[in-house]
């Protein structure tokens, strides 16, 4: 099935819309285009919802968000809304300043969301209406474990009905819920955390493959989150002795361009509960 | 010819202003120092007539433009225009939403522009003053082909001639025309679609290479156009089996770095129309 | 001695603010995690006192500056100033236009400083308060060779009198110097200049190094200095042949990713002065 998931992205060519960080832009475009589907940016109010109307779905990032941006997410997400498009979520930092803490809030007060993704602080921040966090990174505490992992499960099936969205957890272990289940993926490895931006890459992809599927918007995710895990471990078992994150990073990136729904389906470790 | 071209940038080290989007600007600045040439990037009203005054060339990128950075734009045409510096245009996405179709005929109007650059969808924008783009990437429709290349080569001398600006239309076949003449490029290869930015580092490349080359603008900007397409087919043949779009992307820069005149000159593959 | 400054920043991971431009900002949150360090990027008014306050340090930027971030650079670094944040500031351009010279005597007249990073045309403009650079590059009447070296190291000592910052001084040699002492450094290559924001990265690096060393300062400089260059060493005797500046700005990452206390410690090429 997540075979299906990553052959309809290359099938369909998905057009998503993303209003993300200046950070890693760079990256998540090309790995949306290595997935298969095509990127586009714009992030001025008076384009937004031109753009979102003749995309597939829209990826919201608040990594560097600013008073502008703010306000042509806003419009491009009832846009989205409108039509039916998948709306994808990502609120960096959400818990690290109050603005951004307070965006997410009207983000998930004012928009329909399909799928909500962070590390456990954002997404505790998320739950709770309120954080602290350690920058864009998860804070120690927070971090979902094999000693933790009931009560996460049970917190991100709560969460997602709470806010009618699947929610993707990230960290060690990687969660995907809906109010009825939630798939504990264990793809991926630590190294990733030295390469900025693998979240905000998995954003991207998450947006193509929902939009791509979306009569199986779970199994979409998981396959999005079991796609990047993937080519985590498989990027890194290629590394050569001198290479390091900034390698890394593009091996990442190639290896979702090279990975075919065989090897996602055969790599893919993820249990339902 | 191309060779002089070519060396005529590594000699003189021009310097090119760029207002630019920030998806694949860092590309952008790559790929002029790997041409020989010096980057500047700098979109401040308040600074982009002196900024543009020091610099050789002016390199306009619309890929994501806002309303700030439209006003910066057209100072520093105005200033480059006034001063004589070379103008490249790169109207991404125009016809994609109002505003980018907008600001390029905006451009058009009141400023003097050296060579626009587009694919085919962009460039009958610019030629009908609206347009329908699907994105950021080419209509199929309006994709250059060995059935449509006379239409396709009359279009764009016409266009030349309407706009008094060297027309470079990219695709599977680049087109480089004045009124008088049109060069045929069949450098190249389909992957280096897959990667962000392809389009935005040649416009980058082609200001470089017209402002060291001011009395062959047209052969200068073939020479730019080969010298993209050849480093895309050199970068794709070096490419190892488990590398993809990210690994392509540098690989692309590194063949600027590293091509000599000798290199161009011999891998070059065009003809006059 | 260095060795302690590189193992103090893998041991405790300093936060890192950094206000820094759209060009070269993916590259600088990669090295300050290959250093071992966390970055944040924040340049929204509203939260950039909230961001800094969490963090460790500033690093400020002024590669592509604007009206609105000029004022969340001025409001950030008065925060840190007012925590006993280390600030580190990097003149990009200055000299190269009014707003660039302005905004940067403005963070000096209004800010405590930690450390001043900038090639020699840069420096020369924050000691006068006026000065002409070639872009983003530095004139070459200002490089600093093994002719102008005493008088060099003078200048370094005097400015970081009259600043009351430590001076740090880029080129083919760099300085590090206080008002007493000057350490004259010779790692790193010519090649680094053809790879955009190799110093942007320094100044990441920088201020990781200076938030970890707190009672080390000028040492943790020199540190970060000869780290940034023997990563440019290493990274250039493992590139292949057919690689250039893209691959180079890679390995080079990658290099500091790897690094060990024992290399940066035998690697080292440094005198007092």
């Amino acid at each position: 099935m997540l075979k299906e998931c990553l052959e309809n992205v290359r099938r369909t060519t998905p057009l998503v819309h993303n209003i993300t960080n200046y950070v890693t832009v760079n990256d998540v475009a090309n790995i949306i285009l290595a997935s298969g589907a095509s990127p586009i940016m714009a992030d001025e109010m008076e384009e937004v919802e031109e753009i979102v109307s003749i995309c597939g779905g829209l990826n919201i990032n608040i990594g560097t968000l600013n008073c502008r941006t703010i306000e042509s997410i806003m419009a491009a997400g009832a846009k989205a809304n409108e039509l039916g498009r998948i709306v994808v979520f990502d609120p960096v930092g959400a818990g690290a300043s109050n603005i951004r803490t307070e965006t997410a809030k009207r983000i998930m007060n004012e928009l329909k969301i399909d799928v909500i993704k962070g590390n456990a602080s954002e997404m505790r921040t998320i739950a709770m209406g309120k954080g602290t966090t350690k920058g864009v990174d998860v804070d120690i505490v927070d971090a979902i474990n094999e000693n933790n992992l009931d009560e996460a499960v049970l917190f991100a099936k709560q969460l997602a009905k709470q806010k009618e969205s699947i929610i993707v957890i990230t960290g060690a272990i990687d969660l995907v819920a809906d109010s009825n289940a939630c798939y504990v993926i264990r793809n991926g490895r630590a190294e990733m955390e030295k390469i900025t931006g693998t979240g905000c890459q998995l954003s991207g992809l998450l947006t193509a493959y929902v939009v791509a599927n979306p009569k199986e918007k779970v199994l979409a995710c998981v396959a999005a989150v079991c796609a990047m895990g993937l080519a985590g471990e498989m990027a890194y078992a290629a590394l050569l002795p001198s290479e390091g994150n900034a390698s890394y990073r593009n091996r990442i990136i190639d290896a979702i361009d090279n990975m075919t729904g065989e090897v996602l389906e055969s790599g893919a470790k993820y249990e339902l509960r």
